[in-house]
């Protein structure tokens, strides 16, 4: 059986540490061609595989193309998902998957209508101790939620401008992914009441947050809070600490990690972004998509609703 | 035959100003009851009509109830909402439905797990000029839409500091009527792609902003701009002028009027609630909902893509 084709947009990071190497080791597309605007930087890192500058010049050359996956940054993702669901090409696209919510309503609309599969990939998701505290929160009184995502962005995102730029993200391009997990876990919606947002003096996105959040009366769930920090030294954290009446859970390492009254149940090596061509493959199989809105537009929300602050300038 | 019994919740300005006479000249809900933590406001206003200090008494007071129009503050709607809904009461929301576009999906799944009509009654879509103007608009070539929306904020909402309260919208209050119109004129999805939002040195809520907005590729629609101010003097204007291939249409007075080619075509009298308790009653008759959540998109895009600014205090 021939193996759907691929084309990966996007080389950066994430695509070489993440998605070529899942790719190949879940073994279910055939990588056919990647874009980058550097061609010598694909060849450099591709070998075999036909590279091309733009995703319009990949989907002419190759016209019986089955799925692309976004790895570009947020701002180009609409254009990019309309044209290859226009060419009649399956969607992967990376978190977040468009840069405001109006976009992200038009690519569900556009793939309806193309009968192509979008699949909005939030990895942090894919976690299996993410699985297993969805599982234990079901039917759980939940009395608090607090999500602790703390990280140094000279670390993760060395000079990379753009998340300080406007819509960029900022200290909600790793948030989002908190948000993500809880949307995922708690077995009710969630809602943001208030949130202080602090931009750097000489930019124009949040270098760190608070939210205060809430789920609808009759849900069982109590106070849910979130502190994001773009500046942490040290230790970096992202974790979410869970009181139920029925005992603590926390999960930790991004959603890797769950610890239920302080004993370790789950610790799997990271294996997301496997789950993630797998769900992809099985979503194009099925002729399904999987949009999942709720994680951008609590950011949306944190923004419409929030304080902002200015706070110190910030350069790398 | 027997008319449908309806609440009204929260009795400001546009409750006293317009629902009252619209139910009246309408004639096709009966006012059974009006909700008002004041109750000797109610009484004084309503005369025979029973009056309670919160929804909830007159729910429990009237189970057989109908109907639910709510007139609050943004920031209350959803719990109200939700409690209208759980009551069984089919409910029409004041612009803007809700706080956040997260509130407004769970709105929308509780009235149809309730089986209850939901409307967000965005007023401005309901004028005969805005309907004119659609209409022309389906097939032209678009070459650009200016809105221009300026009033002054102490003259409309004199002491209201909710509105420039976190989440009480500031300019965007106004603003989204503009917006509402837009995204219902216009034969294609908009979507926000910058924004700049001037928010007074001792306030949480913008006062001024530009929106640059734009459509789908494809669409036949240029260039989309938003000007909105809180601090007109003199005349007010609440305008969206409208290029086409075919020729210009200006849609002025708040979506009241339409010129073509400077001529104009349409000058009704503002009977827009009219026509929403009419749309609101098809709505409960045919067992549907309503929920248009496109204008607050917007806003929430543009606080998240915009970049923000400080400018000088506002005091009234």
């Amino acid at each position: 059986m021939t193996l759907p084709t691929l084309g990966l947009v996007g080389l950066g990071k994430i695509a070489r540490d993440q998605h070529i190497p899942a790719i190949a080791a879940t073994g279910l597309f055939e990588l056919a061609a990647v874009v980058s605007p550097d061609c010598a930087t694909a060849d450099g890192i591709m070998g075999g595989v036909p590279s091309f500058r733009s995703q319009a010049e990949m989907l002419a050359a190759l016209p019986g193309l089955d799925a692309v996956a976004l790895c570009t940054p947020p701002a180009v993702r609409h254009g990019l998902t309309v044209e290859a669901l226009r060419a009649g090409c399956h969607v992967l696209i990376e978190k977040p998957p468009a840069a405001t919510l109006s976009e992200l309503h038009d690519l569900a609309a556009e793939a309806e209508s193309a009968r192509c599969t979008l699949f909005t990939a939030w990895h942090s998701q894919f976690n299996p101790a993410v699985e297993e505290t969805r599982r234990r929160l079901a039917d759980a009184t939940i009395r608090s939620v607090a999500i602790t995502w703390k990280e140094d962005v000279r670390r993760w995102h060395p000079g990379q401008d753009w998340i300080f730029a406007a819509g960029g993200f900022g200290v909600f391009d790793p948030g989002i992914n908190a948000l993500s997990i809880l949307t995922d876990i708690l077995p009710a919606p969630v809602f943001v009441r208030a949130a202080d947002l602090h931009v750097p003096a000489n930019r124009d996105t949040p270098i760190a947050a608070t939210l205060e959040m809430g789920a609808a009366p009759g849900s069982r769930i109590g106070r849910i809070t979130a502190d994001f920090d773009f500046l942490q030294q040290g230790e970096q954290t992202w974790s979410i600490v869970i009181e139920t009446a029925a005992g603590r859970l926390d999960l930790t390492h991004g959603g890797t990690r769950l610890l239920v009254d302080g004993v370790p149940v789950l610790a799997e090596p990271d294996t997301e972004y496997q789950r993630i061509y797998r769900h992809f493959h099985r979503l194009v199989t099925d002729g399904a998509s999987d949009v999942d809105g709720r994680p951008l537009s609590l950011v949306a929300d944190a923004c419409m609703v929030g304080r902002w602050h200015r706070t110190d300038s910030f350069d790398w």
